[in-house]
């Protein structure tokens, strides 16, 4: 039977989610951990909603993958939590349809961009967000989001993509809302919602967002830049260590 | 001329606030650091305001230490910040009157205790809070407060101390006030303060009311534990990990 679970880690000390021969990354614990508890033969296969780079974080990572009819979910959860490393955590493992898939099936993605906006650093945050000492102005920060929102071709805003056969894939995603927020006392964040997101594109989107708040580059630059598709007039690409992965979302009967 | 600082750290790596030869420890980097600065001869001399254990955290501990008359304090802090590494920031670098010490002239003393009580795991409080996997009662926690407040010889809570003559020193203390509270999402948290705290109060304290808030005690035992004046009479002692020196209290000329 299928499964799905959430999965939270800190990204820090992995080389990125996916697996990847002779490094430490997260499917790779991951799938370590379910193989030895399933005592299964040959390594698990696992899907996952959202391929994050090396040094991002998430708080609500969906990944996807098969288990015996007879399996107890719970006590699988609960195993599963013990065996991995402390920066890795699984909650919420329960049955879906046989044909969920935790990446195709994924209608949207939220992620969260944590910035540390003062001049000394805060040690609790050290490679938990970006620290940015100048001042950012969150009018800026909010103007440089509009230009973003709908249905763009993102080709400024991320790294070229090909499939196995070598074709270029489309850079076209649909952005559901931006929305940058602050605590009044230093940390400054975005949460950012899309159908989903091509490589580098919550931090190169950011970063230009950044530029804007820090008065580098006008909002009303974005418009043309995002025009423009191409690659070289894509701004500041923001650090991963702000970034979190926060929430996957599913339509009807995977919701 | 004499000057105190705000000093944040995160104590995972550190063997502790106190210098100590041979073992990496807040103090150690923050003297190394000022001396440097200051191209001094010796090592500056620095007191602070709680000696925190190994694995302890600090957001507002203060020390205090003599520089030359002509040193541009801003300066000194934005340097000190850089130099340190990303686990210590200083901020708020002052002038004091010169018999002002942040050990002898601190009048209360502030710290939170960070509880993480969900079944499975935070990854972003591995080291940061104390994982309780069990549900504590927060009624429960809020009466096991009442008997600790006033003034009271804390030797069950304490950890037996002498000077260096071999005298045996008082452990009697004035708790002002702890309160518990929770964000509703797993974090349950405890203020507590005090004239001053001695050696593992505050996590023999946490230790004893967390013992409470399982019901593996009853709040009503606690009088008697302090009465008992007896080490030995101790309930747990919550690991150093969940706690921070979150602030210091200083009186008229030195607020």
């Amino acid at each position: 039977m299928r499964v799905r679970a959430t999965v939270a880690y800190d990204g820090t000390r992995f080389h990125g989610f996916a697996e990847n021969a002779g490094v430490r990354t997260v499917a790779g614990e991951l799938v370590t951990a379910i193989t030895q508890w399933l005592h299964a033969a040959e390594r698990v296969t696992l899907s996952c909603a959202g391929r994050t780079d090396r040094g991002v974080h998430a708080l609500g990572q969906v990944v996807s993958f098969d288990v015996p009819v007879d399996t107890d979910l719970d006590e699988m959860a609960r195993r599963l939590d013990r065996r991995l490393a402390p920066e890795i955590s699984v909650r919420d493992v329960r049955r879906v349809p046989d044909d969920f898939d935790a990446r195709f099936s994924a209608t949207r993605r939220t992620y969260r961009y944590q910035i540390w906006n003062r001049t000394s650093a805060n040690p609790f945050l050290f490679q938990r967000a970006w620290h940015v000492p100048e001042p950012l102005s969150l009018p800026a920060l909010r103007l440089a989001c509009d230009p973003f929102i709908g249905t763009h071709d993102f080709t400024t805003f991320c790294r070229a993509a090909t499939n196995r056969a070598g074709e270029t894939l489309s850079l076209t995603r649909r952005m559901h809302h931006a929305r940058w927020s602050t605590d009044g006392d230093g940390l400054v964040c975005l949460e950012i919602e899309a159908s989903s997101f091509c490589h580098q594109m919550v931090r190169s989107v950011v970063g230009t967002m950044v530029d804007v708040g820090l008065g580098r580059r006008h909002a009303g630059e974005i418009m043309g830049m995002l025009a423009a598709r191409d690659r070289r007039r894509a701004g500041t690409v923001a650090p991963p260590h702000g970034l979190y992965l926060t929430e996957v979302g599913y339509e009807g009967r995977d919701a």
